[in-house]
């Protein structure tokens, strides 16, 4: 049975206004269609997995919003975390669980926040890598070719091929400066690490297991317990203590070392959606050139040029005239107007909100 | 005794969506302080008359706004048109009423919605076209020295000096072509019409009775009534009939063109606030040319230059980066982008929005 995790937890805070700690971006339309991210991530799963293998991990403030947008996921499928600690917690509880509830189960883990095109090659994709992860030797991750020297995101550096189409990773690099980035795309020896990866719940809690016993044993623990009356006691004992390292540090990288990593290319376009400059280069637009998301009854643009227009501010107009390149991104407590190639700056705008004692908007 | 004439009126729609037909300009704070207009209008009227010498005309839609914005001013100073029959109908009803009450009186027409600049020396040039409005020869309208070729205004064409500081109005000239304007800029003869000026209440009376009789006749009956238990009844009677005609076509050209107009130079720097650009040039900046107005606390600016941005919107966070020239207006229902030098398309948005079933929102 192929299980299908998708981790719903970030806060978003690049897309600020629309995504924030209380309103990640996942729960909005930033798709193109009407579906939120987290539906179309679901929508693209459900022919990998049925409902009652369809499983999200997320923290106590989305999970009503969640059970709401995904209503056939099984209650007992949303796994709620009590504290953040971290995406290896939050993937060792997902193997942790299901690996009590079907020892023999594959995972693919998944983000509830990535865009990607052509449906049938990334089912192809997924089912390649699943049928070299069910093996249980690897963890299978799927590898995005690059397109630009991105400094945001990790590499997976290519070894030898173990069949046709999949490729040992040598190692996992964390976000490269701009040089060595152009350097890994010129080499044609560096996927984007899309963070996608399907391997088998126990061989997961093995790897786990061999470089972090401590976490490891905890979450087999909360695994145990997770199905009985003493579910509570335990996570109440065991969670708040779990070491917060994220899941390529403790287990990627080190898996990788040991050549137990490989990877199957996507044959699929992908996209993290960082911030608004490349959700408007990710997503369809008008023969302008601009993205216009959200209630476009009520947004007017005149003589606007490749921008991103965002308008989720109920009954409000949003006009736009006579600009180039610009995003425009209005919610019912803020508006921001920023330049597209400057649309990382929100960090800082963030920081000034909750410097001025505004981070009740932030 | 010198009366002053509040003309509180227009739905000011190139402050869109700032001002607009509920919310006109002269009520908010477009002065650079926490004073409206129209409060920064009678405070600087303060030193010309008493309260009881203050009068306000407007419609029914702001008068109750302006009478708690200006709680000194006398109900029965006041006057309410029932309808809105243009400016002539609108000055003529305050100098019938108030010939009624004080048949020598001299008064002064003002907007409501203008910036002026240097106080002393507005009460200087008033107090010189009073003196001159008081022997009851003439109207005396104040001209504004032109520092650009502008379009949007009246002129005023330069006769003979009377007396010091004081020269005879040969024609008023609407509205001229850009190269008209250019011309008039050039000869030094012309002066922008101010749209302000000084005349006793029965010489405006007389002027318009030489030129609109029956307009005239009907104003005189209802000023004749205004203090009476016939008010309302006269009102109904005769308001609706009036003509729908301005004060320069109605009386001012063709007095000028009888050699009755005189104008006395405006020694203070005037704005009629035409839209946001104007705005911007007429208020007073801070160190990066940015005009900000509204909510300056939950206004962000990072590395903004002579831009305009006014936020209205209660709670709400505007954050603005890394833009040069912009004008950003935020209201409670409503957020306008463009760049300075096209704020007049505002008309253009207005009727879009209206052609789209938005006029909710006008």
């Amino acid at each position: 049975m192929f299980y299908s995790i998708v981790l719903a937890g970030g806060s978003g805070t690049r897309l600020w206004p629309l995504s924030r700690a209380g309103h990640p971006k996942f729960l909005y339309a930033l798709t193109g269609t009407e579906r939120s991210l987290l539906e179309s991530t679901a929508d693209r799963l459900a022919s990998l997995s049925a409902p009652e293998q369809t499983y999200v991990v997320t923290g106590i403030a989305h999970a009503a919003a969640i059970a709401r947008q995904l209503p056939h996921v099984p209650a007992q499928n949303l796994l709620v975390e009590p504290l953040p600690r971290d995406s290896c917690a939050a993937i060792g509880l997902a193997a942790a669980v299901i690996a009590q509830r079907d020892p023999s189960a594959v995972m693919g883990v998944f983000s509830a926040d990535h865009l990607i095109g052509d449906q049938d090659r990334f089912v192809e994709t997924i089912e390649r890598a699943a049928a070299v992860a069910r093996r249980g030797a690897h963890v299978v991750t799927v590898g995005v070719e690059p397109t630009r020297p991105e400094e945001g995101f990790g590499y997976l550096r290519l070894g030898e091929t173990i069949e046709t189409g999949v490729r040992s990773v040598e190692q996992f690099t964390e976000k490269p400066k701009r040089e060595v980035a152009a350097e890994y795309l010129k080499s044609g020896q560096y996927l984007w690490n899309a963070g996608i990866f399907i391997v088998r719940a126990g061989t997961f809690l093995d790897e786990l297991g061999a470089h972090k016993p401590e976490l490891c044993a905890a979450l087999r623990r909360i695994g145990a317990a997770w199905d009985t009356a003493r579910r509570d006691e335990v996570l109440a004992r065991e969670w708040p203590e779990l070491e917060k390292i994220s899941v390529d540090y403790a287990v990627m990288e080190p898996a990788a070392a040991a050549g137990r990593v490989v990877t199957v290319p996507a044959g699929f376009s992908w996209s993290d959606i960082g911030d608004f400059h490349s959700l408007g280069d990710s997503l369809p637009k008008d023969e302008n050139g601009n993205l216009v998301l959200g209630d476009r009854t009520r947004t007017l643009l005149r003589d606007v040029k490749s921008s991103v227009v965002v308008s989720t501010a109920e009954g409000r107009v949003l006009a736009v005239v006579g600009v180039d390149g610009l995003v425009v991104a209005a919610t019912e407590d803020a508006v921001l107007i920023c330049p597209r190639d400057r649309a990382q700056e929100v960090r800082q705008i963030i920081e000034a909100l909750r410097d001025s004692g505004l981070s009740a908007h932030t």
